[in-house]
């Protein structure tokens, strides 16, 4: 339900319910936008500021004095302050003991101090409870109502109670507080509005890497080698033969490197005969981002599909299609039908297919919402059993699609094999060097490693 | 876990947990589920009616006795009776004072009385603790156990302790309990199950409009025109080719539309030269349903992808390009390659492909479980950067579709132009002022805008 | 926020907050990474061991005790023991009194055990108050921070305290806790992690039995048939060409079956004239597995949308329509357009994608996270409302499909009619029985039993 309460009337109230005043320091944007919004949920409130004659622009309805004078009119007191002016509150220790602060504070980049700006607000007055709240959440959305992003508001702190009295404000403005526990966590919580996506970086870069390899090597075979020895202008298979090489192969590398880490782990771990080393944190790194890689290879591959599947409607395609057909009929003879190209062809496009489909299952399951539905026992044999599926699929759906040309002389070009030999290096790396693992006695092995046993133990 | 306790059996019950007793007021349908849930649960039930010696149908295991005794029974009242005859509790204040009533009433339509029911309640029983909760389920889906829209219930109240209560009693059933804050958002509360998707009104009716209106212009320009002049029967047009006119051009209206009221409201601001003042009532609506628009543009944007991938199989388009082949051959020529052709086609396909690709990503990132999941500043970085770059690819595509015959007089039907070209009017638009505003003069002074800064303010 | 505690120093905690101390009894797997994860997010940890000397493994900075000294230190003791070595708690149920337990085992079956271990435990420490929790959650998942199927601890307990310190202990390590109510709900959340997707067995299940029946029906017709009666060899098409039959039959029966059992619940019901006697557990089941039916037959439809999608491009396609335009040049005839096909063509084909657009819509709404968003009325609305139009749409699309030749003898082979028209019967019997329901006379009745009144009733 998308709550607000801007259109309550604070003067409908229940009598029954006392106005519960808030405090807020500093009079900026944000701290004007939150002043409204709590005015309109009901909430009495006290602006601190430097200068209180000279603040303008405030919420009517709100009050402005000096901050030791607003402070005393509150127990919760919103710090609506940049860190680096946060010094004057040592002045203010006394009146501020035994009050609620709420550091709302941002920093401009991840890492800028050595501790969080909660923890920081909490050593300058030690007597305050502190509780990070409200940074996730901006001044934009706060006025128009549009919390499309994200309503929720994480919250931590020291004090329970403190807490539990910002987390009941965070509810009545509309938004979804999220308990993360002691202060130790304002460090965490500081650093997430300033992430762009950090998971998806290296996922990203690498099949931007791996699109512009593919795309220099296919124009080298399919656009210039042709001008070259045949004088074609093929420079028009640059809008969607080209993609459509470049695409698959990405998305068939990506997919296999999802399951890569954890075949590399397995013999990590069969190598060491132990499972309580720490893996190379590289090898962590890429494991924890084997979701995001595996989406962006399924964005990959969705648009392979499209690509394939507008084929018919392309001016070249039909050209050549009308053409040849001319030309049988100016021969009058008809094509023989071939029946092994037609399982060639049907089963190469079926695999694809199914694969296809598969790999769309997996991406509904990797949703937060879908993923948060199954255990763990039930995500393990979708992104394990099935993932492994998808692949041999999806190789499969290569393998057969190369066909007998595959790897025949006649197709390499200046000494360089058709790019989609390329994309099945990895994969079939990957399946057969899988295949090895899973057979029994290095199954076994494995198995009683993962289960704590120890090669070189004594037990 | 979809958790239901109905094959729990509460004679098992660990015997250290004292069995709470439920009183239910009101002996209609769904009083009688929750009581029968709420017993499934290891609940004690009492149900409180006029005539307790007449009641038949109450799940066995309930008692049933007069109002006041059954209140008596019971800390918690839940109050499964029409609003209609909420009087008589005003003969009870006596035995109901201190009490938890639970208002669980729904109304027929929206704002039917000036407030809602159960701050009514609160005021005919001012010394009982009224809670609002239970009214988003319904009695079929409690009986069933099928929740599958929501097992959300959304509860308020001014009395935490009472509010708490009733939050663990709804665990207890299962359900998932949404504290909404005090007794004020009982209006809210009510209002939601009465609705209708209200934010997909407006897109929708827009979308219908747009339709309509372009279904009668195609059919003037491809069914009556051609029979008319050419007393072809063009009829078969309006089940696939027509259809497939309108859906792309509604499709990229509503997509240029969600950014319309963003550049309409840079414009004002620019124009007061302040952000201090609300813009207007229709442009702040719109401004909300942007994320709905954008939806309905996706659900358009799709059926164009799916009708122009089915063009190859449709037997118009087979007997044509069969016909077009079958006349070359008897006339024994061959059509030339026109490389500009096949740079235009391949081209305008895979700028339509690239639009739709990230229109889709849009389409997910704004499912609310992903949405929850990315912080203001990749949700932004989505829907804006993301968002222009989709109606970027989206109108070059229509624009390299209309290619060479763009306005050209021939294409002229009775002065009407072809309906592509309606479509790019206000998508060129919205590009055409987006990019006047991100010019780094226009950008600077509504940079200053939005951080509040004011043109005729005296600082 | 994906918030791990692993690179928080729990020395640079806050001096105010006290370092809680865990007890963990066991030194096993699940044990020591409980252990590990909560000496990262600033907990001291205790394990209690039967043999505190000769215990090896275990992460740097946990002591190690035997189980009545290590009890003696916190009031928190998790139970990281198999059930079947419960019993030697007996002997310090002095030394637990008052603590909490925290049981966090899972058997290796459902209703391995009569009563839940948590239960169990309970009973055998009466003294203490047990928590359930941690079960759902796997050790690898907790050592690699790889939380992506689910972060949701599930929690019960009869005690709320000690409930809500061991959900404070949850959050602190990054994770969700889910309140699932008393001790009653262990039996539930033990058996959660030990199931393998319940509720889609059914329709897996019930679509492979119609996918082998279908796929031998149509290798008889369009296989066998041929090869005795014109020696042709078809097998190719059991690539694609009869896939495509089965899915498309496949997808709309079992969309037929998920409005089967609501139209039989009719029936019963009027039949009855009653709705307070329950339905048989079969219409029970069915009923509640009718969203899993549902999305079966989507993934069946997405199937069928791509097998017909790639058409164009198979290699039998091409070949059949270049011989068919050769011949025609050959014998120099150009084909007469037939208007009445281009209609049935293009009608069959929107009808189905129209039809496919709305199962589409149907899917997303059934994501959790969207249907948590929705009111009972949308919900009711899209499931129902649109569920039929979609219905409809999909046996339109199919009975315009058989157009001419429905059910025609020369279509018949060894007096097996076309398989389509199989899958329509269940579709045409559940649309004509509920056509016959919403005839007023008939709906009126139904909507008065369903709001309570009964036939034979003397009310």
């Amino acid at each position: 339900m998308e709550k607000t309460c801007i259109d309550a009337l604070p003067l409908t109230m229940n009598s029954s319910e006392k106005q519960e005043t808030v405090c807020i320091f500093g009079t900026g944007d944000f701290g004007r936008s939150l002043g409204l919004k709590m005015l309109q949920c009901g909430y009495s409130v006290v602006f601190g500021s430097r200068n209180p004659q000279k603040t303008t622009l405030l919420p009517s309805g709100a009050e402005v004095l000096s901050y030791s004078e607003a402070a005393k009119k509150s127990g919760i007191i919103i710090i609506a302050i940049h860190r680096e002016h946060y010094d004057f509150l040592t002045e203010l220790t006394e009146v501020l003991n035994g009050k609620i602060l709420v550091d709302i504070s941002n920093n401009l980049k991840i890492n800028q101090y050595p501790e969080s700006n909660a923890e920081y607000l909490a050593h300058l007055v030690p007597g305050a409870h502190v509780v990070k709240a409200f940074n996730t959440i901006s001044a934009w959305a706060l006025q128009s109502g549009a919390l499309d992003a994200s309503r929720q508001v994480f919250v931590c702190g020291n004090d329970s109670k403190a807490k539990q009295r910002v987390m009941d404000i965070v509810r009545n403005l509309g938004l979804t507080p999220m308990d993360q526990g002691s202060l130790m966590a304002a460090k965490e919580i500081e650093k997430y509005p300033l992430q762009l996506f950090p998971m998806w970086r290296f996922p990203f870069y690498l099949s931007a890497v791996l699109c512009v390899f593919l795309f220099f090597y296919c124009v080298i075979r399919d656009v210039i080698y042709p001008y070259v020895y045949e004088k074609k202008d093929n420079t028009f298979r640059m809008a969607i033969s080209i993609p459509n090489r470049i695409f698959p192969i990405t998305a068939l590398t990506l997919l296999a490197l999802v399951y890569l880490p954890g075949v590399i782990a397995a013999i990590l771990q069969l190598y060491r005969g132990t499972k309580y080393r720490r893996f190379p944190d590289w090898l962590d790194h890429w494991m924890l981002c084997r979701k995001q890689l595996g989406l962006v290879a399924l964005g990959f591959a969705f648009l392979h599909v499209l690509y394939t599947l507008v084929i018919p409607i392309r001016y070249y395609v039909r050209w050549r299609l009308g053409n040849l057909t001319v030309t049988q009929a100016i021969l009058k003879k008809e094509n023989p039908f071939s029946t092994s190209s037609a399982w060639l062809s049907d089963s190469y496009v079926a695999l694809g297919i199914l694969g296809f489909f598969l790999f769309v299952l997996l991406g509904i399951t990797s949703l937060p919402s879908v993923s948060n539905a199954v255990n763990w026992r039930e995500f393990r044999f979708v992104q394990s059993k099935l993932g492994y599926l998808t692949l041999i699929l999806c190789t499969a759906h290569t393998l057969v699609y190369g066909g007998k040309r595959f790897l025949s002389p006649s197709n390499l070009r200046w000494y360089l094999p058709a790019a989609y030999v390329l994309g099945l290096i990895i994969p079939c790396t990957v399946l057969v060097i899988k295949f090895v693992l899973i057979m029994p006695c290095v199954d076994n092995t494995l198995t009683r490693i993962r289960q704590g046993w120890e090669r070189n133990s004594k037990h």
